[in-house]
């Protein structure tokens, strides 16, 4: 596994005083996700992404992805991962990591478009590749409530389980709690989209997958494809440090999602799913 | 021009009591470049990318998205820009741009590798998409100095410049300033990357790339694609708010990059580049 953090030497300036010290950085390192199409034939794949990332838990983020990103639906259907070893230079080995999918799996690829950043085959307008952005969610548990003071104390829990971000200042998180505020996994990663993946990769892992009856918490701000990814998870209750945006809440009330922003000890706004919030007694 | 700001209702939770107030949200709607071939002909274009923005300065976010992803040199390359109105649904008529190119330009998409999140043309294992990740960036001027002082004003001064945040507390913004520490030009955005392409954006249109006199500053964390873009508009110095990655770090010492970080009054982190901070007297 790659490192996640790196020592590194750098002047410190304080009101004129400066000095040469030693620091911790997070690290980032790019990771490219391969579909594989038959194990026996290495040569029959296709590059998904590449992103951005912290090196760690690069399994369940590849995997993640896939089901955050509306590629599979179910653990059940990837046959195998692995690092590619078959690449040009060595410091990427631990870059590249392929997916098999199972051979039933209908790998259309037509669900991608929206990763299709440069769609080679376009040419006709009309049709635009925005609707390609929405992937299919489906909406969430209805009949769960939590209690006000729950929510409370998820920004203090996410922020403690945060070792990375204790040494550099440098990370986002993502944190999965349970609905009595109990944190049970947490994720960070220099993107947010990344650590929301090795969280819903982590859980996929467990067998956890729809995350039903959890509350999923995001370090800084809730934006449209946060929220998406939260669903494809099945989370009904999205909790952010930030403000969200304009599309992640009406994203979130399309879904029946309870979205959350402002999360501090003692207060938060609630921007939809206000049903689930039950009153404090 | 599309909404930047939204006017929604939330519940407010504050220690037990709660009501519902109005608030605004920084909106955030998916914005699509197109490259044209050929003005006379609709169809023949292709989907470059789709980001989620926050609309306004598109024009800008499309021309500088096209220079700090290395597909263009100058401003001049581009025969025109304009809204496609040729798309299926009324609502994304101002989300999609299209950019003419001159017929002299050497569009090359490999240069596009990068964003080609799904390389349909692969098969080959072997070379790595990863490769693609580094964009063609030269070393900055090298003969600048700036003085300690000048630094400390510019976090306080990008934050002044944020308008959006001030009412959302949800947007991302980029600040370039001048050597003195003088703020040019401010933008707010839901995506960071789009905070700077629209920066570098309205630089190209008022003839000011390269930025050989000029610092950027970023309000979150400086990562590598961060940094790549800011070396792509010629920026000598680059500040962030927050942390740098390990790899934001080395991208900024290969081309002679001042990087500094955890910027604010009285204080900042020299990463690379102290040669170019003289000693304040």
């Amino acid at each position: 596994m790659g490192l996640t953090v790196k020592p590194v030497e750098i002047t410190k300036i304080n009101t004129g005083e400066s000095g040469v010290v030693p620091d911790l950085v997070a690290v980032e390192e790019p990771l490219e996700i391969r579909i594989g199409f038959g194990a026996m034939d290495e040569r029959r794949q296709k590059s998904l992404s590449v992103t951005m990332r912290t090196p760690g838990h690069d399994y369940e983020l590849a995997t993640g992805f896939l089901i955050t990103e509306g590629i599979i639906d179910a653990f059940g259907q990837v046959e195998s991962i692995k690092y590619c070893e078959d690449v040009g230079r060595q410091e990427d080995r631990e870059n590249v990591v392929r997916l098999e999918l199972k051979p039933e799996v209908n790998f259309d690829l037509k669900k991608l478009q929206r990763n299709f950043y440069i769609t080679s085959s376009c040419g006709v307008c009309g049709k635009s590749s925005i609707e390609a952005v929405h992937v299919s969610c489906k909406p969430v548990q209805d009949n769960i409530r939590i209690n006000q003071p729950v929510v409370y104390g998820l920004s203090e829990k996410l922020r403690k389980a945060q070792q990375i971000f204790e040494h550099t200042g440098g990370l986002h998180a993502v944190g999965l709690f349970d609905l009595k505020g109990e944190l049970l996994l947490a994720r960070e990663d220099v993107g947010r989209h990344n650590a929301m993946d090795k969280v819903v990769g982590a859980s996929l892992f467990k067998g956890e997958i729809p995350l039903s009856n959890h509350i999923i918490m995001v370090s800084g701000r809730a934006s449209f494809e946060l929220v998406q990814k939260a669903l494809r998870a099945g989370a009904p209750i999205m909790a952010a440090v930030g403000a969200p945006s304009s599309l992640a809440i009406s994203l979130a009330n399309d879904f029946g999602m309870t979205l959350l922003g402002f999360v501090r000890e003692g207060g938060f706004n609630i921007y939809s799913g206000a049903a689930r919030l039950a009153l404090s007694e």
